[in-house]
Formats: C-alpha cells, sequence, structure tokens
C-alpha cells in the first residue's frame, strides 16, 4: 500500500519519522507540503529520505493519503482524493464536520475517508454504543488559565481569567457551537460529535481551571448498553505545544490497522 | 459486501436483528448455527428472514464472517475464512490469545482479522499510546460477589465471598493469567492486552464489591503521549445476562466502519 503524507508540521513529521522506522512495513512514498525545500533537509537522516510531490502526484500516486495539512486545506485534498479513489486518514474532525457532503462524496466516489481518534479516546466506545439508545454525550475540557486567555470566545466576552483561584465555567453548550467558539477545541469536539450522537446533541463544557497544568477531556456517557467515563490527559509534542503526541501516534494506529493481518477495536 | 453470521446466541441474534432493520446498508445472506432449525424461526419477523448455511458455504459465500460462536469454534472457523480469503469479525479476544500464530497466518493469506472492542471502549487510545512507550496498562474489574462465587479461581482457591461488607481484592496477576483463572473475564483482558502491551504486561485486579450490582471496568494507562482513565459500567442483554448489550453493539460498530465512507476512530 502506497503511502502519501500532506502537510509537514509537527503531526506530518512526527508520523513520517515513527513510519521511517519500520520501512518493511510502511511504505511511504513522499510529502506533498508548502515547504518543498525543508522535506529533504528535515528527513535527510531517515531510512528513506523522503521525496517532494505536487498535491496533484501525490494523490495519483498514493494509495492512502495522511492528511496533517491545516484544516483550511481540507477541503482540496479530499476532492483530489475522490477524484483518483485514494483513501484519506485525517485528524481533521472540524474538515469534516464543516464539509459533511463530502461523506455522501465519499460514497458515490467509491473511497473511504478515516477520522484518527486524534486527541481523544473511546471513540470505539462512542460508535458502539451509538448503535443503540443514547441518553446523553457529554464532553468536559479542562485547561490552564493560561491556555484558554486567547481563545476568541473569552476576548470577545471579555472573560477575566487572571489570577483565577478555582476553577471557572466559561462555556456550556454543544459541540457544534464550541467548536466555533474555541477553535482550539475543535477537532476534538467535532470526533466526540461524529462518532457518537452528532455534534449537536454532543454537551460541551469548557473551565479555565488554575489547578492543573496539562489539558484535559472528559467524557460522560449514559446509553441503554454501557455508561462510561473517560478522562485523558496529553503529553504535548515536542515540536509544537499546542499539539498532542497521541495525535500522531493514533495516526500511525490507524493505519497500521487499515494494512494489519489483525485490527484491534472497533 | 457480503456477510455471513456464524453463532446465533445472545450475539449472533442481536447482530443479526440490528442489521436486518438496515437491508440497504447491509447484506446479510445468512448464518450457520448448531441449532440449525431455530433460525428459521428467530427470524420469521424480520424484514429478510435468514437461511441456514453449512460452515463451508457460509465462508465461501461471504465476504465478512461475524464469528458469535464459542471459543471452541474459533480455530475451525479462522482457517475456513482464511481457506476463502473472507474477513473475519470476532469478540473473540480469547481466541486470538489462544493462537496467536493466527495473526502471521491471516498475513499469508492476505485476509484480515477485525477484533471488535466487545464489553470494552477506549482501544483506540491503547492502539494509539502503544505506538510509543507505555509505562503501565492496569485493568481493574469489579463485580457483584454472586457474579463471582462459581469462578474457578475462587473455587479452587477457596476464597469466601459470602456476607462481604466492603470490596475484596481477589486477584492480582496479568492479564494472561487472570484470563485463565477468570474464563468469564478473558475476552476483555484479552482485547485489552492486544490492543496494548500484551496480555503479559498488562495489570489485572480482580475485586468482589458488594457495593456494586453492575459489572464494572476500569482501565488505567500511563505512556510518553497521554495518561488516561477509563471506566465503564455493562448493561446485560436480554437473551443472556453474562453478555453485555454493548458487545453486539460494537461488532456492528466494527461493520459499518469497514463499510462507511466515513470510519470514525483509529
Amino acid at each position: 500500500m502506497k503511502i502519501g503524507i500532506i502537510g509537514f508540521g509537527a503531526i506530518g513529521f512526527d508520523v513520517a519519522k515513527k513510519l521511517d522506522k519500520e520501512t518493511d512495513i510502511f511504505n511511504v512514498i513522499g510529502v506533498h507540503s508548502r515547504t518543498k525545500n525543508k522535506i529533504i533537509d528535515k528527513t535527510s537522516s531517515f531510512n528513506s529520505p523522503l521525496r517532494y510531490f505536487s498535491l496533484d502526484e501525490i494523490c495519483k500516486k498514493s494509495d492512502v493519503i495522511i492528511d496533517c495539512a491545516p484544516k483550511e486545506a481540507f477541503k482540496e485534498i479530499i476532492q483530489k482524493c475522490f477524484d483518483c479513489k485514494t483513501k484519506l486518514i485525517t485528524v481533521s474532525g472540524a474538515g469534516i464536520l464543516e464539509n459533511q457532503e463530502i461523506i455522501n462524496k465519499a460514497r458515490e466516489y467509491s473511497t473511504q475517508i478515516f477520522l484518527a481518534s486524534g486527541a481523544i479516546i473511546g471513540l470505539d466506545g462512542l460508535s458502539a454504543v451509538s448503535e443503540g439508545k443514547v441518553d446523553y454525550v457529554k464532553m468536559i475540557t479542562r485547561k490552564p488559565p493560561n491556555a484558554l486567555i486567547k481563545a476568541k470566545f473569552v476576548v470577545e466576552n471579555k472573560i477575566k481569567l487572571e489570577n483565577l483561584n478555582e476553577p471557572k465555567l466559561i462555556f456550556s453548550d454543544n459541540a457544534l457551537e464550541g467548536a466555533k467558539a474555541f477553535p482550539a477545541n475543535v477537532n476534538v469536539a467535532a470526533a466526540v460529535g461524529l462518532a457518537g450522537v452528532g455534534a449537536k446533541k454532543t454537551q460541551l463544557e469548557i473551565w479555565a481551571d488554575p489547578t492543573i497544568t496539562k489539558n484535559t477531556h472528559t467524557i460522560l456517557v449514559k446509553s441503554d448498553s454501557s455508561n462510561f467515563k473517560i478522562e485523558i490527559e496529553n503529553i504535548q509534542s515536542v515540536e509544537n505545544p499546542g499539539t498532542g503526541k497521541i495525535t500522531a501516534l493514533s495516526v500511525v494506529a490507524t493505519l497500521r490497522g487499515m494494512i494489519s493481518s489483525l485490527k484491534v477495536g472497533t
């Protein structure tokens, strides 16, 4: 299976580095990125240094594209993948949420989009219970105040986060509204929505919490088959503190599941 | 995609009933079960009543087999699937754990085995963090004392569970030993092991807990990318109190992920 990577920031590079350790399993043919020249430099110490391809070329030559590009590029990338019947792995829950017509389009073009779990976990459980009756899905995000201070919603609503002594609830609505108000939270909220009952029916609370130093997400689910609670605390990636290390790993795990003889998990 | 079901107990029947509601999406061609005659009776009210096939026939005619048979049949089923290059969805983590050579064999035969999450969730997260460095995976199972009183380990070790006033730790070892000692817990322990660091490195505690009425599992993970905690409480299926309703739903979700234009989750 020929693999192409689009986007070579913190996630794309991390994915490439991981895949390069198993060149017998993963056949990465190259990268498309806006910073063309950096690809050769950045991969010069790889077992298999990576080539640059144009967007057209990489979609044509690959069986599966790993999309690690900014959200703005999502629509163009997915259309190219459709045209070439190339499968797409992405963490851009936001891209999917904003362009839901692509789900039907992927069917028409006989291809498949894989939304990796990214910075969240338990989407397997959400998918499973959503085959039955779900009473509620609630996501609670807690971030240190300094991680929220520049958020659009906080600025526009003049919410004071300086010198907080205790956790402060700053947003409580559905995940669709939450994704708009807190762009940094959008992929997680979108993924939880898409895996479960939809972003509009997914409740979201955002807390500025001076008692913590890492971003955390809690998901609470009540359904007719299972009640569960997930708490996750992600460790920042070295290259980009805004991205958790687990995001690139979830992409690699998704790819492995596609080609492994044993795929574990729903 | 032609779907065949093997085994028509609580899980197989629940899966069939769910798939029958979407005959435009899921093309179930029939069932193999030891209780041949019951299939027609049990599915007479279906939109599309199901036919009986022999094991040979169903593996030959299907593109994907859903294995809902007892563990004892696993090895025979998987070999037939290999011979016919038929994909297999199973919840038999135990079957895979006891026959790990099948993972290489599936590769040789160019087919794929899908282990659905079954009674557990968060295998997406476990798969992702296991692409990095995992410090530990610990599973804690809590069951009401009466759900454990007949367990092999409890009987053989003459552990007294009558009149407990508080939770009692009755087992603490790795998940491989736990799977042997507590056969009713084996699929969950095996799945957590297979998704993560292996059953031997997965710690398992089993508690008899008089303060609860439902079986619960907690999974604790510490890794270099993410720390997380999962707590799940499953609701029994109507047909068989030993099986949670989520198990059949996770099989349907796995199947949907295989054929959907959008597959959400690692």
